[in-house]
């Protein structure tokens, strides 16, 4: 019964069928292969324009690659204070940029706002030699708050970066699951709206390592190979790689998990809303929930065996809970009666 | 009919199945999950020695993780002028270390010697900051001519290399197919004989994407940890990651699949030694021959289907032949048989 | 009139003097040379310890240098929201570090505080991978808001980086105007008080390219040497550096400087503190004043041939004002009557 | 009576004179001061083509920084083995430019050849991204031998290197005493004959610490201005930096001082050729000799207290002489007769 996160799922047996189906006989290394040819067409055809498609194993590379392409060493990366990019990789992005600046723009349920942004650019020196330079804006579509930019959103955002020439990043590591909440197409939700570049992420919804870095413009691609093989990311036997995001695209599996994860998510979150004492954060929009908690409560779902972290850290009485494209609906049951339980006692208690 | 390299065979039936079963409900991410602690251990037990292990998923991740660990920017790292991490990795090396130099040492059958280092060594300005300085050495282990440095022949280098505090990396890609050549053990291939950190190869052997990073002292790993995850090298669902390296060394896959693909390189050899015009060029110890042909004879064989690379560039008439785990031994004799008749046919043929 | 900065005074006589002293003979090159000897023994005595010296030309290298030996590439470096090695280096610190990042703190005054420093630390995830690691603080000295930091306030934040193992760096290029002001002596303003490197400027305060960076502990400048050759930062002909240092030191000529250019500060902070409408931002400390004035006011200054820059932007109507070792006390007096008149202008003109 | 190197001599009189000249009044800073754009005015005037133009204070900052504005961090910078950027400059080009690989390419008398550079671009594997890519070529006016490329040598490696796209650097730090030799013009001998961009090198000649970067296409300096920022190059005081420049542009200062150090070395060239026993190894064409020399020689010359390097390193029986704007005629006639005394000697000596 764990709700840590989308990555202690395993992975879609499709997935791992599809591995063994890509096993047969000899195919030639390093991505001149037939099935990755067959994923970077599909990719082409589902975003309803010719890509550029990169194949990498995490999204840590997938979102340090796709920015040092767009990012100078002496660039700066605006970004969310809470994205992945800037708190959860290690400097990441600045050892790929060579040594860039990640610039963090606040803004409420985990996105940027356009005022903000440009209020950060306009602060940033543009044109003069002391000041790093604004280069890019990464927007992490499903947020880190478990929220959805609507396509208008990214549209204005993506205006006010384009005005200044900035490229727009899209860190997609739940791409799926904000695509089938905002129901929206995957071009209209990443270059119809003004994104440059985007990784697409599999790894979070059904595969084990799969990320597509996928550039709307080939000539922003320019680089990238030799970066993926520079940054050791290149599998010399990638058909199984491809063989990931080939069965990850087949017949909609990755929206089919996508919706699925976003459903858990949301008879978790209706069932931690009718709580007393619970206090969801942010809306419930892709596969995520951060709610407040008595910290009895919280001490007693994990006496009864129930998995999450505390949020942002160990001394938080909010918890992240996760849900996954093969989360057990039981499991999500057991949570709200053994949350309303806890809750019925701390509330019963004398003070 | 495909000897261009052991990456165009797939995987072992038993590590695609490993990871199945691998599948079986959660675990934690990013290396915090039981079959990553049992690979650990696993690894621990065949060097009859503790070690620090760290998997990633390409051969130049784990030679350029493992480099940037014993080199610093300013560092020089000394290597045959045919080894993979100044030839075949566009820079991952000065990458990872920050700008560090590779120096190459010249040498026999793919082998550095012992003079040729201590005089790289001792031309290179130790202690003087004009200088790159001198930080390690990388062997390669079954070397890129397809030959197996010797325990002795390791022990003599390391002594050299550790004479000026140097240390040495051993980048063991193809290791399972020197030791088996050998008829050595891991740790006295390894650490008995002077090597401080291998990457320990699983892709080119049967697995499709996992390779080993071992230190043999875990203070010379202490940066590892986060170097791997700021190269984008951590991967979240770790445990297939862990699950393919588990699968690799049970029961000795690893080295009954290196014997095999050794035996196939013998009965290659052995019929390509006795074929007139055709001069092998290296002994035959792992699993790689290099034979020059008369064009014709080379022609000829891609004609009929065989694919193979030409070495070390197109214009050359010498080819680089590769076996695998599950190279067909019918493809070995039909190779054989129609190199024969092609080098009849260039005989018969009038000048 | 120029009251941009100190590093549109030009330099001390007695310091060009200096090179035309030091140009008599052949002197070995790269720092091998008596004068530079005598320095750094000088250095020693005046912080009355036995001190690692590297004399450079800017000091962004002198920042960037020092934090580079103190952060690893994937290191945090807190620092101030206004310091210079954040805003106005364009990236140095990142590019030397190797893509280390500088997390702003931010605090009243210019100052960081220990519990702010503290509660940064705190959150930044120390041993974990997934984030960059916290491993130094710079603090600036004089700060950017002209303010000095008390010994007790150093430290206390030394006190606080120490805990986790952090290391300390000053930020000096206006180091002789925050210990004039202080009263106090070079060594109890940094390495009694928790300093373990400080870049000792020179170039802002009589010098015309000329800053030391100073190690109070020689092990923690083992790389230096090296750091600074390959950043291209060391003279040839470097008895020209170190005759600029050698004569800065003689007869307390930077003391003398620094006194004389935090009185001419304080003449005319006191003047615009007496001035309706002006309104100083923070206490004169050093050689700074940032005021704000009514723009017409600023208009008329800047009518009247007075140079300065808006802060922190020229939509501002903040000014930073800067006075040097050879500010014309006539300047300032002309500033003052000239503010005056326009202030004046402005109550009488009609609404 | 040092002949180590032209940087143990110190700086022109007319150059420190200029330093006191530029000290008057305020002045802006950065290079946003009259002196700045009349160094640049003079460089293009000398060069006949609109330059841009950088000053920065040593040579290795302006080759690695002319260096990374033309070689990305997967490229290859080709150049002689004894070059200055690849032997004595600790990896400034790999940090520069954020790792890229600097390959040795051998030839006669320091010299690179069309045909060696055309074999090593053509081995190096340009459009794989397993292989680092060729960008650049790095030419050493005066080479480190001493000698001098004609007109004719440059372009035709140019034209090599301009037929596979890569750009052609000239380390120029020597530049005068090549064109005095050569009789060229500045045109001429850089873009005329396919150079892109060249060290101007100043503190070798008679400057204490001052080199121009110049670009030949301004198109090609669009980073130039952000990495010498963040290289921590950019002189905040630089009209001390432009005032040498301008000083040694001033009246051919800098074509006098090299024909004089050029002069000097032809004389004590001219000397050992009639010295039995001494063998003079390259073309004496600019300012520096190498000549092998009876051991007992050298240790004669050394307790007569004349000072030199054995060359490459202290085993040797090679020494390099070399002289400067300001050698004394006197010491080199000293050196000729202790030379020649002690070779006698040896010749009187029984065996």
């Amino acid at each position: 019964m764990n709700f840590c996160s989308d990555n202690t799922a395993g992975a879609h047996p499709k997935i791992l069928a599809a591995l063994t189906a890509a096993n047969d006989g000899a195919a030639m290394p390093y991505g001149n292969d037939e099935l990755t040819r067959r994923v970077e067409k599909r990719v082409s055809e589902i975003f309803e324009r010719d890509c550029a498609v990169f194949l990498v194993s995490t999204g840590t590379a997938a979102n340090a690659l796709s920015l040092a392409c767009i990012t100078p060493p002496w660039g700066v990366v605006f970004c969310h204070p809470d994205a992945h990019i800037t708190r959860d990789e290690c400097g990441a992005p600045e050892f790929y940029c060579g040594g860039a600046k990640l610039v963090a723009v606040a803004g409420e349920d985990g996105k940027l706002t356009p005022a903000g942004l440009a209020a950060a650019i306009d602060a940033a020196g543009t044109g003069t030699v002391h000041h790093a330079q604004p280069a890019s804006v990464s927007l992490t579509q499903a947020t880190e708050a478990g929220t959805a930019y609507t396509r208008r959103e990214i549209s204005e955002l993506a205006d006010v970066a384009h005005r200044d020439r900035l490229a727009v990043q899209m860190d997609g590591a739940r791409f799926a699951n904000a695509l089938v909440h905002l129901g929206s197409t995957p071009a209209d939700m990443t270059w119809r709206a003004g994104v440059d570049v985007l990784t697409f992420g599999g790894s979070k919804n059904g595969a084990f390592a799969a990320e597509a870095v996928v550039f709307f413009d080939r000539a922003k691609a320019a680089e990238m190979g030799f970066r993926r093989k520079r940054g050791g990311q290149l599998w010399s036997k990638m058909r199984f790689l491809a063989a990931q995001f080939d069965a990850y695209l087949e017949s909609d599996l990755w929206l089919i998990n996508a919706r699925y994860a976003n459903s858990m998510a949301r008879r978790l979150g209706q069932g931690l809303a009718r709580l007393p004492g619970a206090q969801i954060l942010y809306p419930v929009e892709a596969n995520e929930i951060f709610v407040t908690l008595p910290e009895t409560v919280i001490l007693g779902l994990e006496a009864d065996g129930f998995r999450f972290y505390r949020w942002p850290d160990d001394d938080s009485t909010t918890v992240r809970l996760v849900t996954a494209f093969n989360t057990d609906p039981r499991h999500v049951d057991a949570f709200l009666a053994s949350a309303e339980r806890h809750v019925k006692r701390v509330a019963a208690s004398p003070t």
